[in-house]
């Protein structure tokens, strides 16, 4: 994947300069960190994805003993226009029915928080509801739902760019606290299809490949939505499979609030050498996008896991990031990404506490 | 996997008592864990393999609202004569070294037991070294390692039925203490050989395809590896891919005294409810002889990852498990085990924790 800004959607100067301003990873850093793995106690390699993990982390961070601070989860929440088109199992009221499950503790992210002592933040980007300033919420809302991309571009320039702007801002505040490691998930009734939709157009790859169950479609349902899919995007970008339009197009055409969000907070926290852990199929969906405008952002992203719904691979397959955990998981809300922070945690706990061969007195490896 | 108790190794009397006492699992249970799953805030099915998880602690334990307690790791270790035939990149030494390495915290499963809060307990069942009574070893060594397996039967009935004891007593203590949850791992150098057999004579598959690189061999000495094992199999079995030896002769003949501890074990905990975790390829070719034995001790075993050694997946796949991770681990010691602790929490914690509908206000899926 690779930037090519797009005549039609710029990207505001402000967000030019965060872009401009993320550093490529010192190879310095990986070579030092895959001599201290390989002088423990274990055969070479042994720890696997571990040890990538564990380097990967070293190496964004700069800390030959990396530690990690101020665990967060980032739920971006918003709706979607596309939902008028019948895309979706669940009605337009789960999402702010979700944001106030979130707050009242009783999600699976909220579980999840709490078993990893990660704090949970909840930011409404664009919920069709009012929340009227409801206490422990983000209000950061752009506007009560995307439009139906099916008909007309989702949002506007200045909403896209506002949208990222949350994402960014969060990001800076998170590095400003101390934050080293966060995890990005999302809520909103139909963004699987905004999802599917970024998916094929950054691709190329045709959206029946792509269309998934969602949160629970039937087979004649599932394909109803490939086709809306389909058609909305031959109506913003031609033929997509050949056309590769612009990611901030795309974005803009076809993508969601909170979508724009995470694709922000991913830029964001690369500018700030946060780690970031991206959840699931429309996490990911932004977490490309961001790779696409800036892809010195990826060094900083891990995958936590790989998710039910099949643009999903697609997706980390052109990212070039190889998830964490395969549970079979589809709910998204970053239950996927916390689930990996104990993973991590091993990761780098293993890197820092295990015994030397030299310090155990432990013989090597016979050469062969 | 059937059970055909062998006319030349028979099971001890009180080896198939426990055997005996191992009860099915309660379907009742399997269904109310389900309603419950299904009844949470979440779309049905979503967390994937966690909701399995979930189940099958909760039909095992028959526990509705189910809780872990006292986690704990079983780290086996003995030698393998078989390392006379030059089957292993590290020195049989390291076998003794890496016990002290347990016993000073430095390995990586004192890393990881340390992260989880789970107690490691060390077992000598046949290590070649006197420990002097070394403080914080369990000692229960049955001979200095096994006899080498391309010669002769490596141990003796006696010793397969004393080793499988040294599981059983260990399982029946943690299960008076009151532990819900154990890992079960393993450590000595040669023993992805005597693994790599069991799974060949249970299998039927044939050596080649089940022969990895253990802790790091290179091609050739991989080939020279998969050889020797081939023909100790035919020397002991005939034509192994047909004849479908008895399980415990398998033991007997190539397998380890650490090996028919961890079989040992999984019976113990099976016949007390308690639920194991098994680590990788020689831990699962333990579990698995335990499983031909006594098919009722299945539903209590979770595998917690799938190893790199290419003859984990087939063994897997044979005893009818499904990995949690998958993480190209191939290190051993309960490593892969005690990282899915965490996992197995998540899923038990999002089981008992999470809202449900009703309770909070979410609207549930549109009927397709």
């Amino acid at each position: 994947m690779e930037a090519q800004l797009s005549a039609h959607t710029r990207v505001d100067e402000k967000i030019q300069r965060v872009i401009d301003s993320i550093r490529p990873v010192d190879n310095e850093y990986v070579q030092r960190a895959q001599q201290r793995l390989d002088s423990l106690t274990k055969p070479l390699g042994s720890l696997g994805q571990l040890e990538a993990v564990a380097a990967q982390y070293v190496a964004w961070r700069e800390e030959l003993a990396p530690k990690v601070a101020g665990k967060a989860v980032y739920v971006f929440a918003g709706d979607h226009g596309i939902t008028d088109e019948g895309v979706s199992a669940y009605p337009r009221e789960v999402t702010p029915q979700m944001v106030y499950n979130f707050l009242a503790g009783g999600a699976a992210i909220n579980v999840l928080a709490r078993q990893t002592g990660a704090e949970i933040m909840v930011v409404d980007v664009g919920v069709d509801t009012d929340f009227n300033g409801a206490p422990g919420l983000l209000h950061r809302k752009i506007r009560r739902g995307t439009r139906n991309f099916a008909r007309e571009a989702a949002m506007t320039v200045d909403e896209l760019n506002a949208a990222l702007q949350v994402g960014i801002d969060l990001a800076n505040e998170a590095a400003a606290e101390g934050r080293t490691l966060v995890a990005l998930g999302e809520m909103g009734i139909g963004n699987t299809s905004a999802a599917t939709a970024i998916t094929a157009a950054l691709t190329g790859k045709p959206v029946s490949d792509l269309t998934g169950r969602g949160t629970g479609l039937d087979q004649q349902r599932c394909e109803r939505k490939a086709q809306i899919i389909d058609q909305a995007l031959r109506r913003h970008f031609g033929e997509y499979e050949t056309s590769r339009p612009e990611p901030l197009d795309i974005m803009r055409c076809v993508g969601g609030y909170e979508i724009a969000a995470i694709a922000g907070a991913v830029l964001g926290a690369a500018a700030k050498r946060v780690a970031v852990v991206i959840d699931g199929f429309i996490c990911s969906a932004g977490a490309a996008v961001a790779c696409v405008l800036a892809p010195q952002a990826r060094p900083g992203i891990i995958a936590g896991h790989l998710s039910q719904e099949p643009g999903h691979r697609v997706l980390l397959e052109a990212m070039g990031v190889r998830p964490v955990l395969q549970l079979d998981m589809r709910l998204g809300e970053g239950t996927g990404a916390v689930l990996t922070f104990a993973i991590i945690e091993s990761a780098l706990r293993l890197y820092n506490e295990m015994a030397t061969f030299g310090s155990a007195g432990v013989s090597e490896a016979s050469p062969s």
